[in-house]
Protein backbone atom coordinates (compact mmCIF):
# COMPACT_ATOMS: atom_id res chain seq x y z
CA UNK A 1 0.00 0.00 0.00
CA UNK A 2 1.07 3.30 -0.46
CA UNK A 3 2.51 5.91 2.37
CA UNK A 4 2.14 9.62 2.03
CA UNK A 5 3.40 12.12 4.33
CA UNK A 6 1.33 14.33 5.92
CA UNK A 7 2.13 17.25 8.65
CA UNK A 8 0.36 16.29 12.27
CA UNK A 9 -1.55 19.47 11.96
CA UNK A 10 -3.45 17.94 8.91
CA UNK A 11 -5.31 15.35 11.83
CA UNK A 12 -7.94 16.12 13.58
CA UNK A 13 -10.84 14.04 14.71
CA UNK A 14 -9.29 10.59 12.72
CA UNK A 15 -9.60 13.15 9.76
CA UNK A 16 -6.57 13.67 7.52
CA UNK A 17 -6.24 16.21 4.86
CA UNK A 18 -3.89 16.17 2.26
CA UNK A 19 -3.27 18.78 0.29
CA UNK A 20 -0.08 20.13 -2.39
CA UNK A 21 2.60 17.84 -3.93
CA UNK A 22 1.17 15.00 -2.01
CA UNK A 23 -2.73 15.60 -3.31
CA UNK A 24 -2.39 16.17 -6.78
CA UNK A 25 0.07 12.84 -6.47
CA UNK A 26 -2.63 11.15 -5.35
CA UNK A 27 -5.60 12.08 -7.14
CA UNK A 28 -4.21 12.88 -10.22
CA UNK A 29 -0.89 10.55 -11.02
CA UNK A 30 -2.13 7.83 -9.05
CA UNK A 31 -5.75 8.14 -9.81
CA UNK A 32 -6.92 7.18 -6.69
CA UNK A 33 -10.18 7.83 -4.93
CA UNK A 34 -13.24 7.12 -2.66
CA UNK A 35 -12.58 3.84 -1.24
CA UNK A 36 -8.90 3.52 -2.09
CA UNK A 37 -7.06 2.81 1.14
CA UNK A 38 -3.81 4.25 1.77
CA UNK A 39 -1.09 4.96 4.51
CA UNK A 40 -0.13 7.78 6.11
CA UNK A 41 2.61 8.88 8.39
CA UNK A 42 3.53 12.32 9.99
CA UNK A 43 7.23 12.04 10.23
CA UNK A 44 7.14 11.61 13.96
CA UNK A 45 6.77 7.91 14.64
CA UNK A 46 2.97 6.98 13.54
CA UNK A 47 1.34 5.53 10.66
CA UNK A 48 -2.70 6.18 10.02
CA UNK A 49 -4.34 3.37 8.06
CA UNK A 50 -6.92 5.40 6.26
CA UNK A 51 -9.41 5.73 3.95
CA UNK A 52 -9.91 8.01 1.18
CA UNK A 53 -13.54 9.96 1.43
CA UNK A 54 -12.85 12.91 -0.74
CA UNK A 55 -10.36 12.94 -3.82
CA UNK A 56 -9.38 16.13 -5.82
CA UNK A 57 -5.90 17.92 -7.00
CA UNK A 58 -6.34 20.26 -4.56
CA UNK A 59 -6.96 18.59 -1.53
CA UNK A 60 -7.60 14.94 -0.57
CA UNK A 61 -9.51 14.09 2.57
CA UNK A 62 -9.23 10.38 4.60
CA UNK A 63 -11.19 8.98 7.35
CA UNK A 64 -8.63 7.70 9.60
CA UNK A 65 -9.30 3.47 10.26
CA UNK A 66 -6.13 2.51 12.41
CA UNK A 67 -3.65 3.90 13.87
CA UNK A 68 -0.10 2.24 15.12
CA UNK A 69 3.22 2.93 16.23
CA UNK A 70 6.20 2.28 13.46
CA UNK A 71 8.84 0.38 14.83
CA UNK A 72 11.21 0.97 12.04
CA UNK A 73 13.58 3.73 13.64
CA UNK A 74 17.27 2.46 14.99
CA UNK A 75 18.04 2.67 18.44
CA UNK A 76 20.93 4.88 17.82
CA UNK A 77 20.65 8.46 16.58
CA UNK A 78 23.44 9.23 13.67
CA UNK A 79 24.41 12.20 12.33
CA UNK A 80 26.30 12.57 8.77
CA UNK A 81 28.33 15.71 8.34
CA UNK A 82 29.06 15.41 4.59
CA UNK A 83 31.56 17.38 2.88
CA UNK A 84 29.31 18.75 -0.16
CA UNK A 85 30.86 16.61 -3.66
CA UNK A 86 30.60 17.69 -7.13
CA UNK A 87 27.75 17.17 -9.38
CA UNK A 88 24.80 15.33 -7.80
CA UNK A 89 26.45 12.98 -5.81
CA UNK A 90 24.67 14.33 -2.84
CA UNK A 91 21.50 13.86 -3.94
CA UNK A 92 22.60 9.86 -3.80
CA UNK A 93 24.01 10.53 -0.70
CA UNK A 94 21.11 11.74 1.01
CA UNK A 95 18.60 9.20 -0.15
CA UNK A 96 21.18 6.12 0.15
CA UNK A 97 21.56 7.37 4.22
CA UNK A 98 17.98 8.21 4.80
CA UNK A 99 17.14 4.17 3.43
CA UNK A 100 19.65 3.66 5.81
CA UNK A 101 18.26 4.93 9.11
CA UNK A 102 20.24 8.12 9.72
CA UNK A 103 18.62 11.04 11.53
CA UNK A 104 20.31 13.82 10.43
CA UNK A 105 22.37 15.01 7.55
CA UNK A 106 24.57 18.51 7.57
CA UNK A 107 25.64 19.60 4.18
CA UNK A 108 29.41 21.39 5.13
CA UNK A 109 31.82 23.16 3.32
CA UNK A 110 35.04 21.94 3.32
CA UNK A 111 38.91 22.82 2.02
CA UNK A 112 38.59 20.59 -0.67
CA UNK A 113 35.15 21.56 -1.96
CA UNK A 114 34.90 22.19 -5.09
CA UNK A 115 31.01 23.21 -5.52
CA UNK A 116 30.68 27.16 -4.95
CA UNK A 117 26.96 27.91 -3.20
CA UNK A 118 25.96 31.31 -2.60
CA UNK A 119 23.28 32.19 -0.18
CA UNK A 120 20.40 31.38 -2.71
CA UNK A 121 22.12 28.72 -3.97
CA UNK A 122 22.69 26.97 -0.63
CA UNK A 123 18.83 27.04 0.58
CA UNK A 124 17.84 25.99 -2.70
CA UNK A 125 19.96 22.83 -2.60
CA UNK A 126 19.13 22.40 0.87
CA UNK A 127 15.34 22.06 -0.10
CA UNK A 128 16.14 19.50 -2.98
CA UNK A 129 18.09 17.51 -0.49
CA UNK A 130 15.12 17.60 2.11
CA UNK A 131 12.91 16.66 -0.45
CA UNK A 132 14.81 13.66 -1.55
CA UNK A 133 15.08 12.38 2.11
CA UNK A 134 11.22 13.09 2.68
CA UNK A 135 10.77 10.20 -0.65
CA UNK A 136 13.27 8.01 0.82
CA UNK A 137 11.88 7.78 4.18
CA UNK A 138 7.95 6.88 2.25
CA UNK A 139 9.53 4.33 0.35
CA UNK A 140 11.78 2.81 2.64
CA UNK A 141 9.52 2.68 5.41
CA UNK A 142 11.19 5.21 8.17
CA UNK A 143 9.17 6.46 10.87
CA UNK A 144 10.66 9.75 10.74
CA UNK A 145 12.09 12.13 8.00
CA UNK A 146 15.81 13.01 8.51
CA UNK A 147 16.83 16.74 9.37
CA UNK A 148 18.64 18.25 5.96
CA UNK A 149 20.71 21.05 7.80
CA UNK A 150 21.91 24.20 6.48
CA UNK A 151 25.41 24.38 4.61
CA UNK A 152 27.84 25.14 7.12
CA UNK A 153 31.47 25.61 7.23
CA UNK A 154 33.18 22.42 8.43
CA UNK A 155 34.48 23.90 11.31
CA UNK A 156 31.59 25.23 12.08
CA UNK A 157 30.01 21.63 12.41
CA UNK A 158 33.18 20.83 14.46
CA UNK A 159 31.85 24.03 16.81
CA UNK A 160 28.25 22.51 16.85
CA UNK A 161 29.02 18.94 17.73
CA UNK A 162 27.35 17.17 20.90
CA UNK A 163 30.42 16.65 23.39
CA UNK A 164 27.91 13.40 24.49
CA UNK A 165 28.22 12.15 21.03
CA UNK A 166 30.50 9.69 19.67
CA UNK A 167 32.62 11.53 16.86
CA UNK A 168 34.11 9.35 13.69
CA UNK A 169 36.05 10.81 11.27
CA UNK A 170 37.35 8.31 8.67
CA UNK A 171 40.38 8.72 7.34
CA UNK A 172 42.49 7.12 4.61
CA UNK A 173 45.78 8.31 6.16
CA UNK A 174 44.73 6.35 9.41
CA UNK A 175 46.10 2.79 9.99
CA UNK A 176 46.15 1.73 13.59
CA UNK A 177 42.82 2.62 14.47
CA UNK A 178 39.96 0.83 12.70
CA UNK A 179 36.07 1.50 12.78
CA UNK A 180 35.68 -2.02 14.24
CA UNK A 181 37.95 -1.47 16.93
CA UNK A 182 36.32 1.67 18.08
CA UNK A 183 32.91 0.16 18.00
CA UNK A 184 33.76 -2.24 19.92
CA UNK A 185 35.33 -0.41 22.66
CA UNK A 186 31.87 1.57 22.54
CA UNK A 187 29.46 -1.16 23.13
CA UNK A 188 31.19 -2.11 26.15
CA UNK A 189 31.18 1.17 27.56
CA UNK A 190 27.50 2.96 27.10
CA UNK A 191 24.17 1.69 27.11
CA UNK A 192 22.77 1.70 23.34
CA UNK A 193 19.30 3.77 24.14
CA UNK A 194 21.54 6.74 24.91
CA UNK A 195 23.94 6.72 21.89
CA UNK A 196 24.52 9.37 19.33
CA UNK A 197 27.06 9.04 16.84
CA UNK A 198 28.44 11.79 14.41
CA UNK A 199 30.43 10.92 10.99
CA UNK A 200 32.03 13.25 9.41
CA UNK A 201 32.89 12.50 5.47
CA UNK A 202 35.01 14.73 3.40
CA UNK A 203 34.59 15.73 -0.42
CA UNK A 204 36.35 13.91 -3.46
CA UNK A 205 40.39 13.80 -2.42
CA UNK A 206 38.85 13.58 1.45
CA UNK A 207 40.06 15.72 4.05
CA UNK A 208 43.46 17.22 4.66
CA UNK A 209 45.28 16.72 8.13
CA UNK A 210 44.66 19.99 8.71
CA UNK A 211 40.51 19.35 9.05
CA UNK A 212 41.55 15.85 10.72
CA UNK A 213 43.32 17.62 13.17
CA UNK A 214 40.78 20.25 14.08
CA UNK A 215 38.44 17.57 14.53
CA UNK A 216 40.77 15.68 17.09
CA UNK A 217 40.80 18.55 19.18
CA UNK A 218 37.21 18.61 19.38
CA UNK A 219 37.31 14.65 20.07
CA UNK A 220 36.90 12.95 16.85
CA UNK A 221 38.53 9.74 16.58
CA UNK A 222 39.86 9.17 12.97
CA UNK A 223 39.33 5.70 11.73
CA UNK A 224 40.18 3.40 8.58
CA UNK A 225 37.75 1.46 6.81
CA UNK A 226 40.03 -0.91 5.28
CA UNK A 227 42.90 -1.05 2.89
CA UNK A 228 40.32 -0.72 -0.41
CA UNK A 229 40.06 3.41 -1.26
CA UNK A 230 36.11 4.17 -0.78
CA UNK A 231 35.10 7.14 -3.00
CA UNK A 232 33.15 10.26 -1.06
CA UNK A 233 29.57 8.39 -1.37
CA UNK A 234 30.24 5.12 -0.68
CA UNK A 235 32.53 6.17 2.16
CA UNK A 236 29.56 7.66 4.42
CA UNK A 237 27.43 4.40 3.23
CA UNK A 238 30.10 1.75 4.18
CA UNK A 239 30.67 3.62 8.59
CA UNK A 240 26.68 4.23 8.54
CA UNK A 241 25.81 0.78 7.95
CA UNK A 242 28.74 -0.88 9.99
CA UNK A 243 27.03 1.24 12.92
CA UNK A 244 23.86 0.67 12.34
CA UNK A 245 25.13 -3.47 11.54
CA UNK A 246 27.32 -3.17 15.44
CA UNK A 247 24.76 -1.09 17.14
CA UNK A 248 21.64 -0.80 15.65
CA UNK A 249 19.01 -2.78 13.97
CA UNK A 250 20.72 -3.68 10.95
CA UNK A 251 21.32 -7.34 9.41
CA UNK B 1 49.74 8.72 -8.55
CA UNK B 2 47.83 6.95 -11.26
CA UNK B 3 47.57 3.24 -12.06
CA UNK B 4 46.92 1.68 -14.47
CA UNK B 5 45.36 -2.30 -15.90
CA UNK B 6 47.80 -4.73 -18.42
CA UNK B 7 47.61 -7.97 -19.27
CA UNK B 8 50.22 -9.94 -17.45
CA UNK B 9 51.63 -11.15 -21.09
CA UNK B 10 52.47 -7.48 -21.55
CA UNK B 11 55.28 -7.40 -19.09
CA UNK B 12 58.59 -9.47 -20.21
CA UNK B 13 62.20 -8.64 -18.65
CA UNK B 14 61.50 -5.36 -16.71
CA UNK B 15 59.61 -3.82 -19.83
CA UNK B 16 56.02 -3.29 -20.15
CA UNK B 17 54.23 -2.28 -23.15
CA UNK B 18 50.46 -0.49 -22.56
CA UNK B 19 48.49 -0.28 -25.48
CA UNK B 20 44.61 0.36 -26.36
CA UNK B 21 42.66 2.96 -24.02
CA UNK B 22 45.44 2.66 -21.32
CA UNK B 23 47.70 4.12 -23.77
CA UNK B 24 45.96 7.10 -25.22
CA UNK B 25 44.52 7.91 -21.95
CA UNK B 26 48.19 8.13 -20.37
CA UNK B 27 49.86 9.60 -23.87
CA UNK B 28 46.77 12.01 -25.02
CA UNK B 29 44.53 12.78 -22.07
CA UNK B 30 46.87 12.77 -19.09
CA UNK B 31 49.95 13.93 -21.25
CA UNK B 32 51.99 12.24 -19.28
CA UNK B 33 56.09 11.53 -20.93
CA UNK B 34 59.07 9.83 -20.88
CA UNK B 35 61.02 10.24 -17.24
CA UNK B 36 57.34 9.91 -15.15
CA UNK B 37 56.32 7.80 -13.38
CA UNK B 38 52.67 5.51 -13.23
CA UNK B 39 51.91 2.12 -11.16
CA UNK B 40 50.82 -0.58 -13.30
CA UNK B 41 49.06 -3.62 -12.25
CA UNK B 42 47.97 -7.01 -13.60
CA UNK B 43 44.78 -8.10 -11.95
CA UNK B 44 47.05 -10.49 -10.53
CA UNK B 45 47.97 -9.44 -7.50
CA UNK B 46 51.17 -7.41 -8.53
CA UNK B 47 51.94 -4.21 -8.46
CA UNK B 48 54.89 -2.16 -10.54
CA UNK B 49 56.67 1.00 -10.22
CA UNK B 50 57.04 2.10 -13.69
CA UNK B 51 59.52 4.63 -15.27
CA UNK B 52 57.79 5.91 -18.74
CA UNK B 53 60.51 5.57 -21.53
CA UNK B 54 58.69 5.82 -24.88
CA UNK B 55 54.88 7.41 -25.01
CA UNK B 56 52.46 7.51 -28.15
CA UNK B 57 48.94 7.33 -28.15
CA UNK B 58 48.97 4.03 -29.99
CA UNK B 59 51.95 2.52 -27.15
CA UNK B 60 53.59 3.27 -24.29
CA UNK B 61 56.47 1.13 -23.20
CA UNK B 62 58.07 1.39 -19.50
CA UNK B 63 60.60 0.34 -17.25
CA UNK B 64 59.78 -1.01 -13.90
CA UNK B 65 61.25 -0.01 -11.40
CA UNK B 66 59.85 -2.02 -8.55
CA UNK B 67 57.40 -4.31 -7.88
CA UNK B 68 55.33 -4.85 -4.59
CA UNK B 69 52.17 -7.55 -3.88
CA UNK B 70 49.19 -5.91 -3.64
CA UNK B 71 47.68 -6.47 -0.15
CA UNK B 72 44.36 -5.02 -1.15
CA UNK B 73 41.83 -7.64 -1.47
CA UNK B 74 39.66 -9.58 1.09
CA UNK B 75 40.48 -12.79 3.09
CA UNK B 76 36.67 -13.48 1.74
CA UNK B 77 35.78 -14.65 -1.48
CA UNK B 78 32.18 -12.90 -1.97
CA UNK B 79 29.86 -13.62 -5.32
CA UNK B 80 27.29 -11.13 -6.10
CA UNK B 81 24.96 -12.91 -8.10
CA UNK B 82 22.18 -9.53 -8.91
CA UNK B 83 18.73 -10.04 -10.50
CA UNK B 84 19.48 -7.08 -13.38
CA UNK B 85 17.59 -3.95 -12.12
CA UNK B 86 16.02 -1.09 -14.59
CA UNK B 87 17.82 1.77 -16.37
CA UNK B 88 21.53 1.99 -15.22
CA UNK B 89 21.12 1.00 -11.64
CA UNK B 90 23.40 -1.91 -12.60
CA UNK B 91 26.65 0.19 -13.60
CA UNK B 92 26.20 1.79 -10.06
CA UNK B 93 26.06 -1.66 -8.67
CA UNK B 94 29.26 -2.96 -10.32
CA UNK B 95 31.35 0.00 -9.17
CA UNK B 96 30.43 -0.08 -5.54
CA UNK B 97 30.27 -3.53 -5.17
CA UNK B 98 33.75 -3.61 -6.70
CA UNK B 99 34.61 -0.77 -4.29
CA UNK B 100 33.57 -2.66 -1.80
CA UNK B 101 35.64 -5.93 -2.49
CA UNK B 102 33.42 -8.01 -4.55
CA UNK B 103 35.47 -11.26 -6.28
CA UNK B 104 32.54 -12.07 -9.19
CA UNK B 105 29.23 -10.62 -10.38
CA UNK B 106 26.93 -13.09 -11.97
CA UNK B 107 23.68 -10.70 -13.65
CA UNK B 108 20.46 -12.52 -13.79
CA UNK B 109 17.46 -12.47 -15.05
CA UNK B 110 14.28 -12.99 -12.38
CA UNK B 111 10.82 -13.36 -12.66
CA UNK B 112 10.60 -9.81 -11.61
CA UNK B 113 13.26 -8.62 -14.18
CA UNK B 114 12.22 -5.92 -16.34
CA UNK B 115 14.55 -5.00 -18.57
CA UNK B 116 14.52 -7.35 -21.85
CA UNK B 117 17.81 -8.23 -23.13
CA UNK B 118 18.54 -10.22 -26.12
CA UNK B 119 21.95 -12.08 -27.02
CA UNK B 120 23.97 -9.26 -28.47
CA UNK B 121 22.52 -6.50 -25.93
CA UNK B 122 23.32 -9.01 -23.30
CA UNK B 123 26.92 -9.46 -24.63
CA UNK B 124 26.91 -5.44 -24.79
CA UNK B 125 26.00 -4.73 -21.38
CA UNK B 126 28.66 -7.56 -20.11
CA UNK B 127 31.34 -5.69 -21.48
CA UNK B 128 30.26 -2.26 -20.21
CA UNK B 129 30.02 -4.03 -16.51
CA UNK B 130 33.38 -5.56 -17.26
CA UNK B 131 34.87 -2.17 -18.13
CA UNK B 132 33.18 -0.33 -15.56
CA UNK B 133 34.73 -3.01 -12.89
CA UNK B 134 38.05 -2.20 -14.23
CA UNK B 135 37.81 1.38 -13.88
CA UNK B 136 36.39 0.88 -10.13
CA UNK B 137 39.60 -1.51 -9.23
CA UNK B 138 41.71 1.05 -10.72
CA UNK B 139 40.49 3.90 -8.77
CA UNK B 140 40.05 1.80 -5.23
CA UNK B 141 43.45 0.04 -5.29
CA UNK B 142 42.38 -3.65 -5.95
CA UNK B 143 44.41 -6.14 -6.39
CA UNK B 144 42.21 -7.80 -8.70
CA UNK B 145 39.24 -6.85 -11.24
CA UNK B 146 36.40 -8.80 -10.16
CA UNK B 147 34.89 -11.21 -13.25
CA UNK B 148 31.48 -9.80 -14.55
CA UNK B 149 29.78 -13.44 -16.20
CA UNK B 150 27.71 -13.64 -18.52
CA UNK B 151 24.11 -13.03 -18.29
CA UNK B 152 22.11 -16.26 -17.08
CA UNK B 153 18.63 -17.27 -15.24
CA UNK B 154 17.99 -17.19 -11.80
CA UNK B 155 17.83 -20.80 -12.08
CA UNK B 156 20.71 -21.67 -13.75
CA UNK B 157 22.55 -19.45 -11.33
CA UNK B 158 21.12 -21.78 -8.70
CA UNK B 159 22.40 -24.62 -10.24
CA UNK B 160 26.02 -23.62 -10.73
CA UNK B 161 25.99 -22.65 -6.85
CA UNK B 162 29.20 -23.76 -5.32
CA UNK B 163 27.98 -26.35 -2.59
CA UNK B 164 31.55 -25.26 -0.15
CA UNK B 165 29.74 -21.60 -0.71
CA UNK B 166 28.04 -19.98 2.41
CA UNK B 167 24.54 -18.85 0.00
CA UNK B 168 22.92 -15.67 1.56
CA UNK B 169 19.48 -14.51 -0.21
CA UNK B 170 18.30 -10.99 1.98
CA UNK B 171 14.18 -11.08 1.66
CA UNK B 172 12.13 -8.86 2.75
CA UNK B 173 9.77 -11.29 4.05
CA UNK B 174 11.93 -13.30 6.40
CA UNK B 175 11.52 -12.06 9.82
CA UNK B 176 12.96 -14.82 12.06
CA UNK B 177 16.90 -15.20 10.50
CA UNK B 178 19.12 -12.05 10.39
CA UNK B 179 22.12 -11.72 7.84
CA UNK B 180 23.64 -11.10 11.58
CA UNK B 181 22.70 -14.61 13.17
CA UNK B 182 23.94 -16.29 10.22
CA UNK B 183 27.34 -14.55 10.17
CA UNK B 184 28.15 -14.90 13.64
CA UNK B 185 27.25 -18.85 13.46
CA UNK B 186 29.33 -19.47 10.34
CA UNK B 187 32.46 -17.25 12.28
CA UNK B 188 32.45 -20.32 14.74
CA UNK B 189 32.54 -22.93 11.95
CA UNK B 190 34.92 -22.16 8.99
CA UNK B 191 38.24 -21.11 9.00
CA UNK B 192 38.01 -17.88 7.13
CA UNK B 193 40.76 -18.21 4.61
CA UNK B 194 38.40 -21.18 3.27
CA UNK B 195 35.27 -18.88 2.89
CA UNK B 196 33.56 -18.55 -0.22
CA UNK B 197 30.21 -16.27 -0.07
CA UNK B 198 27.06 -16.39 -2.53
CA UNK B 199 24.28 -13.04 -2.84
CA UNK B 200 21.66 -13.26 -4.06
CA UNK B 201 20.05 -9.85 -4.46
CA UNK B 202 16.78 -9.59 -6.55
CA UNK B 203 15.76 -6.74 -8.75
CA UNK B 204 13.29 -3.88 -8.12
CA UNK B 205 10.25 -5.84 -6.47
CA UNK B 206 12.73 -8.25 -4.82
CA UNK B 207 12.80 -12.39 -5.39
CA UNK B 208 8.63 -14.11 -5.29
CA UNK B 209 8.55 -16.45 -3.00
CA UNK B 210 8.82 -19.13 -5.47
CA UNK B 211 12.01 -18.13 -6.56
CA UNK B 212 13.08 -18.09 -2.72
CA UNK B 213 11.92 -21.74 -2.26
CA UNK B 214 14.38 -22.89 -5.46
CA UNK B 215 16.83 -21.31 -3.34
CA UNK B 216 16.26 -22.64 -0.20
CA UNK B 217 16.29 -25.95 -1.80
CA UNK B 218 20.12 -25.77 -3.10
CA UNK B 219 21.13 -24.96 0.31
CA UNK B 220 20.95 -21.03 0.19
CA UNK B 221 19.36 -19.45 3.73
CA UNK B 222 16.79 -16.34 3.57
CA UNK B 223 17.92 -13.62 5.92
CA UNK B 224 16.79 -10.26 7.35
CA UNK B 225 18.19 -6.86 7.00
CA UNK B 226 16.67 -4.87 9.09
CA UNK B 227 13.38 -3.10 9.62
CA UNK B 228 13.64 -0.73 7.38
CA UNK B 229 12.94 -1.83 3.56
CA UNK B 230 15.95 -0.64 1.04
CA UNK B 231 16.39 -0.66 -2.74
CA UNK B 232 17.56 -3.57 -4.97
CA UNK B 233 21.19 -0.95 -5.33
CA UNK B 234 21.38 -1.11 -1.60
CA UNK B 235 20.67 -4.14 -0.71
CA UNK B 236 24.01 -5.86 -2.46
CA UNK B 237 25.84 -2.88 -0.86
CA UNK B 238 24.80 -3.27 2.38
CA UNK B 239 24.68 -7.19 2.53
CA UNK B 240 28.46 -7.10 1.22
CA UNK B 241 29.89 -4.44 3.88
CA UNK B 242 28.23 -6.43 6.95
CA UNK B 243 29.90 -10.00 5.44
CA UNK B 244 33.33 -8.18 4.77
CA UNK B 245 33.17 -6.11 8.18
CA UNK B 246 32.11 -9.43 10.30
CA UNK B 247 34.50 -12.07 8.10
CA UNK B 248 36.66 -9.45 5.96
CA UNK B 249 39.35 -6.59 6.23
CA UNK B 250 36.43 -4.12 6.67
CA UNK B 251 36.57 -1.36 8.92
Amino acid sequence: MRRFFVEEKNIRENKVTIKGDEARHIAQVLRLKEKDKIKIFTGKGKEYLTEIIQSSKKEVIGKILEESRLDTEPPIEITLVQGIPKSDKMDFIVQKVTELGVKKIIPVITQRTVVKLNEEKSRARRNRWQRIALEAAKQSGRAIIPAVKEVISFIQALDNLNRESLNLIPWEEETSTSLKQVLKRHTSHIPHSTSHITVFIGPEGGFTSEEVEAAKEKGAIPVSLGPRLLRTETAGLVTLTVILYELGDMG
